[in-house]
């Protein structure tokens, strides 16, 4: 009989989250370690298998595991190497997935964590029973997991999917971590929405509660609380945000005609206050034969639980 | 044992061309019948159903036909429908692969020409062997089929894959023959590089043997003349046109890591006039991860045969 759980382990760059789960989705015990503490990764798969050898025998199902799935920051499913990951201690290739299988002697497959997400997110959530769609994981930056017909895109180098570095301003657009200019992740991140809001507060005259914090420690949550609030300058900006994230998503639909995009990720728990403005610019923008079409749905996965669970889906059918 | 020929058809707005292929991509025999004669799409299907079996019956292979394979502009491979194809005689929704196997008793399939060409190039072409890659066709329009891990991609709804209406300029961009502003197409197709020079001529004031022609007769074929004899203002126009496509390129690359694209169709045949520009634009504008891992190739399906070989090699596994 095939064994019934899988282990998911989400890699960040502060914490290490772990969990065993169940076929479906049920956490049934997790820990975390501290991805920061260790400089060496060495130390860092060996304290990963002691806390988590730890807590399979504390849940008697240590010899009942079909395999381990990571999510993690530059993680190549093809290759299981964890490459120069800006976040993340550890510097170069790591051959993760083959230390892991080493050292716990049970399958194990990565990738990184947007493609967890939408691994996740078909396995247990929003897009159980949909074969085509897009999730764009809308965090301190912008990251994407593609399922086309039932299947996650890789690419020809398993580096398909980065949907947060497709170019939104061609001209005079904003710097990106990526060394580019005019990515969506520099205008749809947590960081973008701050940007926002220091651009509209420098250009603008109105009135905002936002100005009565000094402008460089804004963050996206100050510029939620001001937006419920009634602050209308806040307001604009989740109506700017949106509509970029809205105009961008009518190109996705004209790549792979998705049946959703589900977002995942802080800026997506800001409700109608983004939605509406992406709805709208979705369909305004849409070439006609999509129009009516294509749901832009929230993540079902509960947040905690989330990171883990997109991992684990993945240990399912890890090699 | 399975039969050795398919058949395809290449439903054009002017004609229609079809032929029989073997496994190797030979065409053995081809005919033609004029689309635009039948304002009934009942007597097209007589006709064309009557000079196919004429064809068949002289190459004596009427009962070795595993299946026919249809391009057609607007056709729906999930539907087997023809929807509102604008350059057709026949309105509405036509049930065109039903008709067709109700006529032939013979497994059929439909898409439309792009993703036609790409499973040409994939079962006979450039794209032999390559999993991941995406097909552009630039001709009167821009289309396109996108291939993901060997299979083409549909989408939820069959409509996967218009690239041509992707938005290239956000702001005061062109009109397309979509409704919307913008399109690739409007900037990167036959139609759209005479629009670009009859904009340079009039914005310009440099010398060109392109003032020798009345200016709303200008044709991509003039601009191509004039640019291999030399003209800079012409020579201007492809650098322009090919910036474009691979600035949009390196945007397709972070959708789905393809290893290589493949243009066919009239302005590809401009060589590196066109290639040149659209390769440094690519390189130059691609996330730091893609860098010199894409390939951009030329078709090498033959012109004459290649609509008929795409539509083929669908045959094989028509339904």
């Amino acid at each position: 009989m095939s064994k019934p759980y899988v282990v998911g382990i989400d890699i960040g760059g502060t914490n290490t989250v772990f969990g065993i789960v169940d076929a479906r989705g049920n956490v049934l015990a997790s820990g975390s370690i501290k991805t920061q503490k260790y400089a060496a990764i060495g130390d860092y798969v060996n304290d990963l298998y002691n806390e988590l050898t730890r807590l399979l025998e504390q849940e008697n199902v240590a010899d009942q595991i079909a395999g381990i799935g990571v999510g993690a920051p530059n993680a190549n499913y093809f290759t299981g190497n964890i490459e120069a990951a800006a976040n993340l201690p550890w510097k170069g290739v790591i051959p993760f997935a083959q230390m892991l299988r080493d050292k716990f002697g049970i399958p194990v497959s990565i990738t990184n964590d947007a493609n967890a997400a939408a691994i996740g997110e078909m396995t247990y959530g929003a897009a159980r029973g949909i074969k085509d769609f897009i999730m764009i994981t809308l965090g301190t930056g912008v990251g994407s997991g593609i399922v086309i017909n039932g299947q996650l895109v890789y690419g020809h180098d398993g580096n398909a999917g980065e949907l947060g570095h497709v170019i939104v301003r061609r001209n005079n657009g904003r710097l990106c971590g990526c060394g580019r200019t005019g990515c969506l992740e520099a205008y749809a991140s947590a960081t973008g929405v701050a940007r926002t809001a220091r651009e509209f507060l420098e250009l603008r005259n109105d009135s905002s509660v936002l100005r009565q914090i000094p402008i460089q420690d804004i963050t996206s949550k100050d510029v939620y609380d001001a937006a419920t609030s009634g602050d209308k300058l806040a307001q604009e900006i989740f109506e700017y945000t949106g509509t970029i994230l809205g105009e961008t998503f009518a190109d996705f639909v004209a790549f792979s005609s998705p049946k959703a995009i589900i977002l995942f990720g802080g800026l997506s728990k800001s409700g109608e206050l983004i939605m509406r403005p992406i709805r709208e610019a979705l369909e305004k923008n849409l070439l006609t034969i999509y129009k009516g079409k294509v749901q832009v749905l929230l993540s079902e996965l509960k947040e905690s639980d989330a990171a883990v669970l997109g991992a684990s889906a993945l240990g399912w059918e890890a090699k």
